[in-house]
């Protein structure tokens, strides 16, 4: 797949209906070097996810019966936005670990919401019963190029906005943003996939193969949770030689904490992952390595409104 | 004084040391149009304070005595950062409404805090008996040229980024921001004050005179509750013809949410003042009219971490 043609295709695309999310330069987080950041964060419904349910939707044909997904929250959140937008009901299941705050914001922006206790293949199950039932139009959550040219844009705009960083951290979940990244910067600048040790989804599929089923757990669970990695972000990470680095929760945590302390910035635990990569040094710049760590969702528990 | 002048030098003083604060385009709030938001809330302390306080310090020669201030918590919290930054100790004289959250920021970027029961009047009088004991520098929270030139690099800084809107809304509380937007602007856009109903400094100034004294009270009083306008701010409002209008509580708090659901951008009540005047049409901008909204600070609280 032509995957740079694809992103700049669909954000022609999306770019109407999405948020340019705003970029800074930021010191600090006892780093002693500089970190551009981007603050994806502030997209609609909290989190990168609308721009691949945008490209998604924008190019089918949507059922009477709407928009289904299943989602850990933010996903879901996405589609029922989207769904809002463009005038499409939106039914998002959700496993048992999903957090409140984030099924607050799947209602709030017009989603019906459905739990699903036990294993996530209940989750899926139940979603396959409702297309069943109802013809609605599945969006994947990470796994299709819709998704993933959509969510590639996000690297399109930030290139557009001056990015300089020879190395962009990420955070994986399932793997549709890093697999955007890969696909827009194709070689040109390094990227580092981030994950929690306690779901470390593509570390373990790169080391397991692709089939690997990681249990999710810890802070950054329902963002970050995904049980297998997306067939298109594991064959881009073999075939990019995509460098995966973990870290532990306490990490993440004291990169949320300096984020709010230091730049009042509110993210989800997923959304300091990459930034805690730095803190950590689980990655470690090269003297003059300018690096760059994308904030990709803010939907926390507890909502400080909440 | 030449205001244009004063503040270009200003920005070439403390561009090293203050965050250049990102820029955005935002649709929502319920508006109809969109509106061109500067997050000023993410620089050093949590508020634009740092950049009079900068411009002051780097001008002086500051005694072993070290840094005094009042405040309400935002300039004090500036002060200690740029006290911590420039190697100079700081004390703070606050209020015994100055909301925790704020004393433990102040605290926590290195400043001495003292808080003193009763009228404001108290405060600064123990400020002075400091002052005369330690002969430590004071700045002043806003009506200093220092500080007036140094929060006036907020807009150049706005404007070398691309600030297009004809309109643009600040909150006031003392008058230091707002008279370094109408010293940079020099009518070259129209600048709205948007203060809240029950402290309405600068609205009550306007109307009874620069001695007028107003208790600030309600959800923002922390930030914007100064008892008397600053004279620079007053001079300059008198000249220009200052539009100044005034907005309830309840619509503080409704545009404090709406960012924070809407864009995920927590910030403090007196943050969200100039967008609470276009959500409850205070300020109704012409057909065309393009608005611009400063989000000045997010010492919030509760703090969430708290």
């Amino acid at each position: 797949m032509d995957w740079k043609a694809e992103i700049t295709a669909a954000h022609e695309r999306v770019a109407a209906y999405v948020v340019r999310t705003p970029v800074m330069e930021a010191d600090g987080f006892g780093l002693g070097f500089p970190v551009e950041i981007k603050l994806e964060q502030v997209q609609h419904a909290g989190s990168f996810k609308p721009r691949g349910a945008f490209n998604t939707v924008l190019q089918a044909d949507i059922p009477e019966g709407g928009l289904v997904a299943v989602s850990g929250g933010n996903h879901g959140a996405a589609v029922a936005y989207v769904g809002a937008q463009l005038g499409h009901k939106a039914q998002v299941f959700v496993p048992d670990f999903a957090s409140p705050a984030k099924l607050d914001v799947i209602r709030r922006l017009g989603g019906s919401v459905q739990m699903v206790a036990g294993e996530l293949e209940n989750v899926f199950a139940a979603e396959a019963a409702y297309k069943a039932e109802t013809g609605a139009f599945d969006i994947h959550p990470y796994d299709a190029p819709g998704t993933v040219g959509g969510q590639g844009t996000v690297f399109k705009e930030w290139e557009d906005q001056g990015l300089s960083a020879d190395t962009v951290l990420i955070a994986v979940g399932g793997g549709g943003l890093i697999a955007g990244a890969m696909g827009w910067f194709a070689g040109a600048r390094r990227v580092v996939a981030v994950e929690p040790e306690l779901c470390a989804t593509l570390n373990t599929a790169l080391k397991e193969g692709p089939q690997a089923v990681t249990r999710g757990q810890g802070v950054a669970a329902s963002a970050l949770g995904a049980q297998t990695l997306g067939r298109i972000a594991y064959d881009m990470a073999r075939e990019s030689g995509l460098q995966s680095v973990t870290v532990p929760d306490a990490a993440i945590t004291a990169a949320q904490l300096a984020l709010w302390q230091e730049r009042r910035l509110l993210v989800e635990p997923g959304g300091a992952t990459a930034l805690a990569a730095l803190m950590c040094g689980a990655y470690r710049p090269a003297p003059g390595e300018r690096v760059a760590v994308l904030l990709c969702g803010a939907n926390v528990a507890p909502d400080p409104f909440g």
